[in-house]
């Protein structure tokens, strides 16, 4: 079963089920992963807050947990999932929609 | 530019940059940042060993990065990359080749 850290968490990167983009990173420890295993939808551990979250709670877009992978030392996890709705709470399709570049942040799409 | 957590950390996804496939999840502080930026190729830190990692350095399986994004929160990246070898030092292509269901862990493909 996965492990985790000193501090009870794990990486979680949830990635849609099917166009494989990634929607978003959060961290989950073992209650949010039983949360997830439980109910099908995806649940993670707020530090901020110090407690237990279900993804769309509060906006309904949830994220249908399809399948869970685990990577080879155990303590991250791939969910892929179909979302109810825009992932990011700005209401973009997915939290990464910029890019890093040497000279700072751009919006997706700016420079191409 | 990204937010290091309390302990100078963030999560990072590396993603093949053709298929989408998610091949690792590592940490990365200012100075892997800084060295991927600088390189091109993507450098890790090493949480257990406490140091910077250059992936591949020892197995050539370097990750050459082709765009980096970050999420809203800017605490997270992804970083789309072509591998020159298997991703995992298991020789996986990805280090996600295991899949986590309610008994706990399967190899991919054994319950397809």
């Amino acid at each position: 079963m996965p492990k985790f850290d000193a501090a009870g968490l794990l990486s979680a990167v949830v990635q849609h089920a099917e166009t494989g983009e990634v929607l978003m990173v959060a961290f989950m420890d073992e209650e949010a992963l039983q949360a997830t295993l439980d109910s099908g939808e995806a649940h993670f551990h707020s530090r901020s807050r110090g407690k237990l979250w279900k993804k769309g709670e509060s906006s309904g877009h949830v994220l249908a947990v399809q399948e869970i992978l685990v990577d080879c030392d155990q303590d991250a996890l791939v969910l892929k999932a179909l979302p109810a709705g825009p992932t990011c709470h700005t209401g973009a399709r997915s939290c990464f929609y910029r890019r890093v570049d040497g000279k700072g942040l751009a919006l997706l799409g700016d420079s191409e």
